[in-house]
């Protein structure tokens, strides 16, 4: 094997029951008595996916959040969650992360159901899990298939404060203060589980930006066996990115390859305008359109309607996501 | 804070949701619709809960099939899992895992339905996750709590296999031939869901056994506010177990203590032996009544009708199981 490419492989070819989606997709779908539950796992481990040096708490809010941006992309409410804990010794990081955790629980209304600690060895880095289960309507929950030709694509929100923020911290910025808001975007992301709720009904495809936008995309773009134009220059920045990373072509590319945002990334039928506007205010945030859905395959990227070449790297791939 | 026990009271002082079932049993119940919902995620973790030489697919094995022990304890039937692996690029170790696997799922007859893979930092143990969702019927999960005095205490199976095959395992054995059994019992643990949900409807409280029989019960006498009083000499040994071990109450104690039974330990009403015993005879299996519960507290241990002091350390306390 080659790596985690032929182990997920392996792995598809162990889920073969229709609820685990050929994991594909950001969760599992478990049909029972006439309701629709969402169960999904993500780790996350000191050193890969969060900086030995961010607080506890962030880390614990970062390892809910994950879990609950995708069941925000099924449209589903959260029911409650397991936690998968690795115990070091270090007992004011633990109490820190107790306190991240129910700040997280809370911030998502979402109960502690149970879960596992464990010891690790002396040095080894800590590996976090979390497991969320959640309820959805019946026959309406969204997969990452189902885009078709002539689909708006939207996103939620603004793209690439999280990645913005974490380049800040790994380059020891030291004006934190003034770009609070991206180093919060990236250490205590907020998924929209309402929005997911109110989406959910009007998409053809929705999925979690966790990755990138474009590696995200790009992933609808397979499943949907379609091909997903991006316009660049749609993507919607913040302030607090344009005013630390300007509004370049380059500025542009990092935000939509970096990861972390934790938006949500859909495709609707152009007749379903209105409700997705009237999603979006119900919901109190912004939806744009930064794309469109095409016969073909794979990804294309545009700048001023001008084809770009895409770039080498798309987001994050270090994440295999079985649900 | 001093350890696991301080962190686990931290989480307990989160989890107020009546499914966490105060984070004192072996899964949460989740009612809904009428439905109860059995949840479990346990972790293992390399060097701690598997020998790194342990064969990979063993390991998977294990991973699935204590987990699949706590939906036993509480007569549910599996209905998924969801898997958190360690990628290390030991291409080998994770073909071999796969392949135990599948075996594991195809043994309980449980689907995968997705999960999650990381990569961890050179040189990290592993650390695997897997969450099990049950269904259970309604009003009748049992829990550790509800042993009352009078009731008899039964286990299921023998105990001390899988101890004996780890300690053969330690001390580097090369006469596994001859005493295969109890290495596979400690390799391959067989929880027996069947059992698990003919007896639901007659047991006062149930628990499975995996970290030693003591201390399990020892657990079933503190949530139930009883005292437990366990008889050694009529505690089941196998054959294989005696004449690796010998029978004397050395080796009844080391079986007691050892851990990684995964066989159910229970209690019911005198008035339930009937029920009970045609619950045995359905499930092919042999139950022995090996103590009884009186009013107190606490655990007590009795040879051949004398008290025993008890053994400075009941079982294995290295696992904190929140759910």
């Amino acid at each position: 094997m080659s790596g985690e490419g032929d182990f997920i492989a392996l792995m598809r070819g162990l889920a073969s029951h229709p609820a685990a989606r050929g994991l594909m997709d950001d969760a599992a779908v478990l049909e029972l008595d006439g309701r629709s539950l969402v169960l999904t796992h993500d780790m996350i481990v000191e050193g890969v996916h969060y900086r030995p040096n961010d607080p506890a708490g962030d880390v614990a809010w970062k390892l809910v959040a994950i879990n609950m941006s995708d069941l925000a992309a099924k449209g589903a409410l959260p029911l409650g969650v397991l936690l998968g804990f690795s115990l070091t010794g270090a007992s004011e990081w633990e109490r820190e992360f107790a306190t991240g955790l129910g700040e997280a629980l809370a911030g998502f209304s979402v109960p502690l159901l149970g879960g596992d600690t464990v010891a690790m060895p002396p040095g080894a880095p800590r590996a976090l899990g979390l497991t969320a289960i959640g309820s959805a309507p019946v026959g309406g929950v969204p997969s990452r298939a189902g885009a078709k030709p002539g689909d708006l694509i939207y996103v939620s929100g603004t793209i690439g404060d999280a990645g913005a923020g974490l380049s800040m911290l790994e380059r020891g910025h030291s004006d934190l203060e003034t770009n609070e808001a991206l180093v919060v975007a990236y250490r205590r992301p907020a998924p929209n589980l309402a929005l997911g709720r109110a989406l959910a009904p009007f998409v053809s495809a929705m999925a979690d930006i966790s990755d990138g936008l474009l590696i995200d995309a790009a992933r609808i773009a397979k499943a949907s066996g379609s091909t997903v134009h991006i316009d660049l220059d749609r993507v919607p920045l913040s302030a607090a990115f344009v005013a630390r990373c300007g509004d370049s072509r380059e500025s542009r590319l990092s935000a939509v390859t970096a990861g972390d945002d934790y938006r949500l990334l859909f495709s609707a039928d152009p007749s379903r305008t209105a409700d997705i506007a009237g999603a979006a205010a119900r919901c109190g945030v912004t939806l744009t359109a930064v794309g469109r859905c095409a016969a073909g395959e794979g990804l294309t990227l545009f700048d001023a309607g001008q084809k770009l070449p895409l770039p080498a790297r798309l987001g994050y791939e270090h994440r295999g996501d079985l649900a």
